[in-house]
């Protein structure tokens, strides 16, 4: 399947120079969600994944099912100020100013085998804390998923991911 | 399965005397997710369901999973100016102000059959502004699901969800 045909690109957002990619139009068609399912399934099925983490927000979308489809538990990373127990957090650096990204503390245990899914890997930031985070928690074996990589953005962080071995479904 | 003893209660989150019902203690459990989403697709399997709409953030977790093993596609519904593309919107009431969720413009049709997931019913407030947003849209068949209902709060707009006769995993 075409997946970059299904991605709706939007010029300008959400800020000038941005050509979003919005995956919503690729969600919306049941053929297109179950093939990007099946695809990241079938990378991993042999893997032994316990846990899956969704990135907030849309990292939940195709996140749930994978957890689902996997026999996984399914932990939120998610913006700061939103999990409501105790949590670890990561703090990075963005183009302009810093960010937070929490999960509960008692979300994973050493011995688990975790896939980090989100939609788009651009700079990397974001994908680099989280793994961050997940090597704090004592995780050993760490897998990634996106749907879309941005290859034009190339960042120190983004190597880091990049080197781990991610799974990219489209390329721009 | 006994569901209320995977969710976690949390005193006076995010504000004092509201005791917030945390899910992530079930979705990070591989069985307790699996029992969830099994009881949801058995109830809705024949029910010919085209898009599942999740309601940002948490119902995007299990409205996933279901958009897959429904066979359905999945239709993200956002908080304002989260989304990209041409929207319609429905702005309502909270206790103290407004709110507005936003879906994008082309995301049903008609003919949909739509089934509307969230993870929790409480005062019915999004839940009802969803519910119109999508008869707006033209939908006829409309169906929700929830995992938890609170059902000592009672309001009209919830009332309007609980005749349309929802499916609830979980009442406190």
């Amino acid at each position: 399947m075409n997946l970059k045909s299904k991605i709706r690109e939007i010029p300008d957002f959400p800020t000038k120079g941005i050509n979003f990619k919005d995956i919503t139009t690729l969600l919306k068609e049941k053929d297109a969600f179950r093939f990007v399912t099946k695809e990241i399934v079938s990378e991993f099925k042999e893997k032994h994944i316990s846990k899956v983490l969704g990135i907030e927000s849309r990292g939940f979308i195709i996140g749930g099912a994978l957890a689902n489809e996997l026999n996984a538990g399914f932990v939120p990373v998610r913006k700061k100020g939103k999990l409501p127990a105790e949590k670890i957090s990561e703090t990075y650096q963005l183009e302009y100013g810093m960010d937070t990204i929490e999960m509960h503390k008692d979300a994973l245990s050493e011995d688990d085998v975790v896939l980090i899914h989100d939609d788009l890997l651009a700079t990397g930031g974001t994908a680099n804390a989280v793994y961050n985070m997940v090597k704090r928690a004592g995780v050993k074996s760490v897998y990634f998923s996106f749907i879309c990589d941005l290859e034009f953005i190339q960042t120190p962080q983004k190597n880091v991911i990049l080197n781990l071995n991610p799974h990219i479904l489209v390329k721009y």
